[in-house]
């Protein structure tokens, strides 16, 4: 830089207002100070939306209906630049009408909170800028990748010499791999030949599992209809019996079953699919086993919960931390056990970026293991939160979440109004109905088709309210109830205190 | 917050060495000082890694080997939690072995450059950790993405009523995606039944077009032997006769073909196919048009230039922002002409997320254009940073770009031992073979055989001196040449003339 800041400097953000993108680094290399400040003018936004998330007692969201919104606020792209003063108010203008997610009282998604330390390696990450798919510019962060991918296959339970994966663009992208993964392995001949050679392909998963499973069937080839839902339980489990049974029923139909996954945390529920038993089905008709974990491989932490008990049989495995550990969105892995086979089906082996005379050994350019050319990192924000929380650190936030998930269960359970819709969860997973005074006493069927409304009504107010948000869902013949998730570690037991009175306010006022 | 920063709070960054992450939000909700100072302490670093960015005198690159950088970096994942220092500390680590990918000198991929007004977008992406799939956690960002989508399709010339599209994690997952849309609109059955009840496809892409296409072929189970290369003439460029031909080849092979990408900017060599008689041979067969301008997309910004003429008749494109718009990566989209396809093609109905009794318009749900559930922000980065060039900031910097590209064109012309590979290059590519003194008087064969090890070894010196990147491969016949790309607006004909002298100077080291 050529020189510090000088007095044509400016002093306050307000002298931004005749500051522009061109009077700023990279085109103006004189800018630094105005550059500098500009960043910092941005960081005090920041920091004050973070202080605000993490007070309970301030809005979640501040909620307008999408014209209403528009109309509030100047989304328009102009013909002219703006000046820097202008991109300031942008900031806060957006963040003022931004969903908090990081509010201890925000619980409407499996991913919730702000984990500052994860932040703080997104900001890197951004500063960084670079592609994951080659060691020559992102030589740290490959390293990384590869440190981070191993511990979690160790940790799955994966030998040595048995674990590969990819970072995804999230949970379904990393199911869609895994299902693609598995059709290589069995039909090599699928990548160059197409599905119109291959014999027609059976995969299987339950009917609670995420929706992306069918969305994998679809996108691959293989066809939504060739996706068999498989029967639960009452808790929302997999029926073994009944996998088997539609196994063999689809074999009988000229079907060739080749993929089953198991859920590993359902969406809704919260359900984990009995591995050992679906593995042994798996066995015997030489079926991929593959273990959507997406929302609950953070339980493989603790070594109190088993809940995954079996994992380490299966061929692939969809891990999310950007749910249960919390990192930013996105962070989400496609774990193989078999080493090579991601390389093998998805490699093009581009002359231009995988050139094999490079000079380092390239087999640390990862990126012809994926189906994306470009990739965003997604293993910084990751590693740094890691390193700062320990494994140890994980067992303790997964721990206490579990323990968060019991102490609002049973004060659901004890609570007027409130009836559950599992009575046991089985993790961080919290459904319910709230029955309003007035419909208490009404006959069943009555009750029931009233109880639908209950939930978005009560959506309704509490978007308007402000103080909290949680999702709501039907399933099956049961009417709409809500799901409560018990992710963030911002929470704690006087918020959920608060939730069970402020829904019991919201309820008895619609 | 509870306190404001007392005398207990760390005074400066060494103090941190006793701070750990259950000291700071959100666990502590006391530790707003020691969350803002640790904040303050990342962003430092990163002001500082801007700043050494920015400076051409400075390395692009300290490079190690992969064993090397290993050793160097202390990589692992603790056990127990690391003090904020350390964090801070690794920070600092990271981006010193980090490319610097905004330097004035870094010439190596399509993207190139740190626009800092997006990059503070991104800051603010990361702090509001929002997902887009649905309007009540993503309200503004929802927003934001409807104007800029429609503002793009306008760009490339489609009528109002005619303009959808997503964001996706990449150039590669948008084609994948827009191959995908373009067999639900004339195979929807394909969704439920798979490729197995389909005709035999056949899709069409040049043969220097990017990898993707194959990849989209491989993973939608069409196959990559049935995504067909048309050979292309001397600048690179689709010849529409050739189309044609290997269209009628295909049917009398009981092929259906479906399907033609037109590419928009080639990686390597920067062409750009002719959309005009493409599209007049697509309409002729009842084809879909698709034009991949992941990378050429920016040239749309000026009036001077029509790579990119007929774009319009395309019913989809492939646009991404992080390429010349310079975008913080991931930035890409896949845009297409039918409104509602993308709904139909995708949409799994989910009903944990995609409730339709919502307390709002559940139009603005658009989650369920994607296959991707969770999806990363991608929209304020390239919103923010368009708001402060406005569209005539991108006009300006695309026309600067192609200057910088003639520039360096004619230096090369008339630099003795370069020659260039393209006499004549449309775009942002310049592709040049660095003939060292010993070989030029060689016969030819010789000669070429040679030259193949020349840019290698020239890449080596340059990773080792550091002092510019730059990316090089083979062609066909074409032994490895160099390809220099001009797409960071930090770049200026000082650096460029730097750049020549500098690869002539390795050149004479090997």
């Amino acid at each position: 830089m050529s020189r510090g800041c000088g007095s044509d400097c400016p002093a306050s953000l307000d002298e931004f207002k005749n500051v522009y993108y061109s009077d700023i680094l990279p085109l103006n290399r004189d800018g630094w100070c105005e550059t500098e400040k500009f960043l910092e003018g941005v960081v005090r936004i920041l920091l004050q939306h973070i202080k605000e998330s993490n007070d309970p007692n301030n809005k979640v969201i501040r909620f307008y209906q999408p014209l209403e919104l528009a109309s509030l606020l100047d989304l328009e792209i102009p013909n002219n630049p703006m000046p820097l003063a202008q991109l300031l108010k942008d900031c806060t203008e957006t963040l003022k009408y931004q969903v908090k997610t990081g509010h201890p009282r925000f619980f409407n998604q499996l991913s919730t909170g702000l984990d500052i330390i994860s932040m703080a390696g997104e900001w890197l990450t951004a500063t960084a800028n670079t592609n994951m798919f080659t060691y020559e510019i992102s030589p740290v962060f490959v390293l990384m990748e590869k440190e981070v991918i191993n511990l979690m296959c160790q940790i799955i339970g994966w030998p040595e010499g048995q674990r590969d994966g990819t970072f995804c663009p999230g949970g379904a992208i990393s199911n869609t791999f895994a299902v693609n993964a598995a059709r290589h392995y069995f039909y090599p001949r699928c990548k160059s030949l197409g599905m119109g050679d291959m014999p027609k392909l059976a995969m299987f998963t339950s009917e609670d599992s995420h929706y992306s499973l069918r969305g994998a069937a679809a996108l691959l080839g293989i066809g939504v209809d060739n996706c068999i839902l498989v029967p639960v339980d009452d808790r929302g489990k997999m029926i073994p019996e009944a996998l088997e049974a539609a196994i063999i029923a689809a074999k009988e139909e000229g079907f060739v079953p080749f993929f089953v996954s198991a859920v590993g945390g359902s969406t809704v529920y919260g359900a984990f699919d009995p591995i050992n038993p679906i593995a042994d089905i798996c066995d015997k008709y030489g079926l991929w086993l593959h273990v959507d974990a997406a929302w609950g491989g953070g339980i493989l932490f603790s070594k109190k919960y088993h809940h995954l008990e079996g994992i380490h049989r299966a061929q692939s495995v969809t891990w999310n931390p950007h749910k249960v550990m919390g990192i930013l969105l996105q962070c989400s892995l496609c774990l193989v056990r078999k080493e090579g086979l991601l390389f093998q089906c998805n490699q093009m082996c581009a002359d231009y970026l995988f050139q094999q005379d490079k000079p380092y050994d390239v087999s640390y350019d990862t990126g012809d293991k994926t189906v994306q050319c470009g990739r965003h990192n997604d293993i910084f924000k990751l590693w740094l939160a890691w390193r700062a929380k320990g494994t140890v650190g994980y067992e303790r936030q997964v721990e206490r979440l579990m323990g968060l998930a019991a102490y609002i269960t049973a004060k659901i359970k004890r609570t007027p109004g409130y009836e559950m819709v599992l009575s046991e969860p089985e993790f961080l997973n919290i459904c319910f109905w709230y029955v309003p005074k007035q419909l208490r006493q009404l006959e069943a069927d009555e009750r029931k088709a009233r109880l639908e409304k209950v939930a978005p009504k009560i959506k309704g107010k509490m978007m308007e309210a402000g103080t909290t948000m949680v999702a709501y869902q039907p399933d099956k013949d049961k009417p709409n109830f809500f799901r409560l998730i018990i992710s963030n570690p911002a929470t704690t037991t006087e918020d959920l205190d608060f939730f069970v009175d402020e829904i019991a306010r919201l309820g008895e006022s619609i």
